[in-house]
């Protein structure tokens, strides 16, 4: 079937554009502040193959020009600009340039060949390079410059009169665009607010429009919101909620009712942020952010599974050579790109994917290679952001997580290049010697803990180094436990606010075997943001705060985020722990299933894998395992059980 | 006074992208076979300035973001999307970013603070640059994605009947924009011809147009003609000739109405190929050819003398990082784009444009090193096209005139990197040991020539490569008389036919202190296109051809461009030798006055220098200057006269 086709990432780097500059703040524009890269304007795309003869069939976003070469010569000058021509029996070579200075070029072709991810392409720089393509393309009328989202009409619960105006309250946080019609002649005002205070507020509600004395009809964006309110009383709104379809595969149920309608929101949470991108949040920068990403990796492959969305995502981060920034400006997040590219080939094998994004990985490697200092640490250099997460932390000279980030960082590195069978250029041994020096440097064998920052001098120790220690370097089973226990238990150590950090926290709990703590910490923390009437998870949530300052951030009063992608966490981790279905090897070629029931009754559920599902249900009188593919070992009452693809293994406790 | 500013380079990006990707030929789109870079979509924009207080008005080109810092403190979000805003006395930061998806960010900045050269400019990778500006874009209102062209209306000399259709006959070679309009309900065709037999070909027409039975009016984009055939002989039209407003300073009469004949003819090209970038030709393909570029940088300078063109173009022609292939894909063209801008810097010393340019002229020639074999030879690798010229030479293996040109480029930026202040990274050295292989090579002490390549065996001698060494290798007085001798005045080897080489054998003739010879080469050469009815000058001609055959290249019979600008080149070589006008030191700080009558009776002329003309009459009697600059020397019966500013020097000859 054909598709449509074009230079690898340039799909990606034609929306990545668009969807960056398209933020708005107060009424006015706010354009991003890392580097975007344009499309290119011209395009070669290149195909040989064998046809018993028939017709060719060209469409091209843009101006295009075709040479065919090979053994049946056509005079190039009559095949230029037509859509269409016969070719004769026989081996041919196509080549189909496509110019266009406004969007980007790409290229379907039907008939005796098709355009599909065969082809490759170049842009005049001699590097042919396989297409690529995406499967919801396949309509020649339907051009990618046009991201194929999908429109519902969505309705609100509530409408009522607000100060003078009117207010709409769709019940919950949704992304749509709304139509607005008014027949006064008075000019209008228009708010979205993702809470009602928002919408109320005149001077600092996020996103809003202004509507003319003589304008009876405004179209706005689609956006965020839960509120709209309309300075005109008898203003009329019709909304279409935007998406990308996605279907919805992973499912979790217990007993428990706060954790179903924890993981049912944090699954909608998610499901508004899966867009032309994962995105962090819908409403504030709706921009792409790697740490972000490297968690909607996560997410996705326990609820979606949908490797398109994911590489789509991966390859705007990717960006474009030549690179001299680290991704966002951030120093961390370069690192977890990296460590992104291995999630989404852990998950699928999809070998041919690292092929096609090798060179930017390489170069974005070489870069950070280049700014590592004589006694082979990372400090930040001009520019560089070191972030890890929104906490005090003690970030002098050479900060720890930021050294095990790198270290992880080329150690992926490594590994690919050992799987694509190229040179990794002492990668491998860099990581080596920076993972010995952390030891040296930033453990403390007094407390059994890592230090922050050994050039301080304060030997502060904080969650978040730990975590990432823990979580990325080769320790020892006692220095994981005594992390475990003097840090991620001790409460004396301040908490994590962020659901992103969370999500880190709570990976060391199921590593460290405490289920327990990790359910309790989801219950709480996740279950505060529901009592305070969330509708979807909250970019960040302080328990000592209350009433409107959670909805403050940046030092304005609406500019948290109230649906962010980085809390969709418990998808993941609900399923992965209590119901322990777990991915062992490469695209889920030995996986395990280790339940934790903890204090539930039961918990019930499926996470996708390749070709199906893998379904699981415990409760106090056994576990059942129903799994389309084999290769899974259930660990049930300490024993192991053989699954078998496709039928139902029941154990029953002997208890 | 404000001016439109943008990050450096990219105006020229983006009217590079638009002008490369307009071609059309046959009724068909024909776009560019090399790498065509995009305008970045987000740039930031900073000035520091004192001011006593007052208005800063700001106009962007896309959507804006005001950031102000220092000791003033307002609150980002109230200056967001202001185009007006006060400032209190004191020492201000703006930066002010700007993003445009659809055509490329630029800032116009007026009041208290003004955009111009002084501002900076990044693309968030860190590398704030001086911006681009162009003194003609003064005009907030004015944006410079529109290209400042000035149009004004033509007429036909003649319109006749011909073939059921209708001729319209500008009487010479123009570039203008033509609208159509007709009355009949049958469609219609139009048809463009730099000749007659062009325009009458119905297949072969390069640029045409079909107008719909339905359509009464059609605007044809600014095209290359003399004459427009319409298939509808009621059919009216109109033509606005389309052009950038460029001052001609130069002039030049004799006493020979044929030369000045050729001058003004040349000139006129020239001026036709004058645009957003100094074109090879007006009809065919419109590109930016850097060996045409090279030439067209002398002939502005006898005639022109306007360095934004110059840098606009050799701006465009440097391209962007990364660079993977030779300036349009020809090894040749790279170095003469380097040798370009040296005659560029020479003519204005121009020192802060070799810094703006700087990064990509490194660039190119660490990619240029990046390619030589390991006998420090330069061979095209694959994708590289050897040029030279449209001619027969040996180009096996090493050919001479890449060595030659690219020890000259090495030489050129050794200089520049020592004017800068910047390490060439050994440039000069490798150009030294270059010149002393390509003696040992090429050079043939028996016969005293220079071969074109010492790999073959076959030992073949062509002007081409003994020109270029001439004129680009430290020789001895002795091997360039053999040269001029053996190759240059030797009738068996074959003579030039395009005049992009002419111009080379010109500069010989010249060095070799031959005036007669050049004159009368241009007057055989150049007089034959007039014989032949030229209104401009063509791409090349070969005088053993006639009638249409004059009109033919690349296999199809009207493809030869008739308005060529590397024809131009006698109105740079006239002035220079009859007259002797040259250019001594960088920016005219000194220069020479040498007249050589030859076998006219007289000669007079002027040449455009830094605020002002030289003027020079020479005939039997003596010679007159006048000079608006000093540092120059007459040169006249054998001795010197030294020449004051503004005074007229008349030297009387004795016999």
């Amino acid at each position: 079937m054909s598709q449509w086709i074009w230079k690898f990432g340039e799909f990606e780097c034609y929306h990545n554009m668009l969807l960056h500059n398209r933020r708005t703040e107060y009424g006015y524009p706010e354009p991003p502040v890392w580097k975007i890269y344009s499309p290119d304007s011209l395009v070669q795309f290149k195909k040989t193959f064998y046809t018993d003869g028939g017709t060719v069939n060209i469409h091209a976003l843009g101006v295009h020009s075709v040479v065919l070469e090979g053994k049946t010569f056509l005079d190039n000058k009559k095949l230029q600009g037509v859509t269409s021509f016969e070719l004769e029996r026989g081996t041919h070579t196509l080549v189909i340039r496509i110019s266009n200075t406004e969007t980007f070029p790409a290229l379907y072709v039907s008939g005796v060949v098709e355009s599909d991810g065969s082809w490759e392409a170049d842009d005049f720089t001699g590097t042919w390079e396989k297409v690529g393509t995406w499967d919801a393309l396949t309509d020649s009328s339907k051009t990618p410059d046009h991201f194929p989202f999908v429109y519902e009409p969505i309705s609100p619960e509530k409408i009522s009169r607000q100060e003078e105006g009117i207010l709409y309250d769709f019940g919950k946080e949704t992304f749509a665009r709304v139509k607005v019609r008014k027949e006064s002649q008075e000019s209008a005002q228009i708010r979205f607010g993702e809470s009602l205070p928002e919408a109320m507020d005149p001077e600092w509600c996020v996103v809003r429009y202004e509507m003319g004395k003589d304008s009876q009809q405004m179209n706005c964006p689609a956006t965020a919101f839960r509120y709209v309110w309309l300075s005109d009383p008898d203003a009329v709104i019709t909304a279409e909620k935007e998406s990308v379809p996605l279907t919805r595969q992973g499912t979790f149920r217990t007993s428990d009712e706060r954790l179903n309608q924890i993981y049912d929101v944090a699954a909608y949470t998610f499901e508004l942020n899966s867009r032309e991108f994962f995105l962090d949040g819908i409403k504030r920068d709706r921009w792409v952010w790697s740490g972000d990403v490297y968690q909607s990796l996560f997410v996705t492959h326990s609820l979606y599974r949908d490797s398109d969305i994911e590489r789509r995502t991966l390859t705007s981060l990717g960006r474009k050579s030549p690179i001299k920034t680290h991704i966002n400006g951030i120093v961390d997040y370069s690192f977890l790109w990296v460590m992104g590219i291995r999630e989404y080939y852990l998950e699928y094998g999809d070998t041919e994917y690292l092929k096609q994004i090798f060179p930017r990985l390489a170069e974005l490697i070489h870069f950070c290679r280049g700014r590592i200092d004589a006694d082979g640490l990372l400090r930040g250099k001009e520019g560089d952001w070191i972030f890890i997460d929104w906490a005090e932390m003690d970030k002098t000279g050479a900060l720890l997580g930021e050294q095990v980030l790198y270290a992880k960082a080329l150690q992926v590195y490594a590994a690919i290049c050992e799987l694509l069978g190229k040179d990794d250029e002492g990668a491998r041994k860099e990581a080596e010697m920076l993972v010995s020096k952390i030891m040296d440097l930033f453990w403390d064998y007094e407390r059994g803990v890592f230090i922050d920052s050994y050039e301080s001098g304060w030997n502060i120790v904080t969650r978040h180094n730990n975590i990432l220690a823990y979580l990325f370097l080769p320790l020892s089973e006692t220095q994981k436990e005594s992390i475990y226990q003097n840090v991620i238990c001790n409460e004396n150590v301040p908490a994590i606010t962020t659901p992103y950090f969370r999500f880190f926290e709570n990976q060391v709990h199921m590593l460290a075997g405490h289920i327990e703590n990790m359910v309790a910490s989801i219950r709480e923390y996740y279950g505060a943001m529901l009592d305070f009437g969330a509708t979807t998870f909250f970019e960040r949530f302080d328990e000592e705060q209350s009433g409107d300052e959670h909805y403050a951030m940046y030092g304005h009063p609406y500019e948290m985020s109230l649906c962010h992608a980085w809390s969709a966490s418990p998808v993941y981790l609900l399923p992965s722990c209590t119901l322990g279905i777990r991915r062992l090897d490469t695209a889920w070629r030995s996986f395990e299933i280790r339940p934790e029931l903890g204090d539930l009754e039961y918990a019930e559920g499926s996470v996708p894998v390749p070709g199906g599902c893998i379904r699981v249900r415990v409760d106090r009188n056994g576990v059942t395992v129903n799994s389309d593919i084999s290769g899974g070992t259930l660990f049930y009452e300490g024993r192991p059980w053989v699954i078998e693809a496709g039928k139902t293994l029941t154990v029953t406790s002997p208890g």
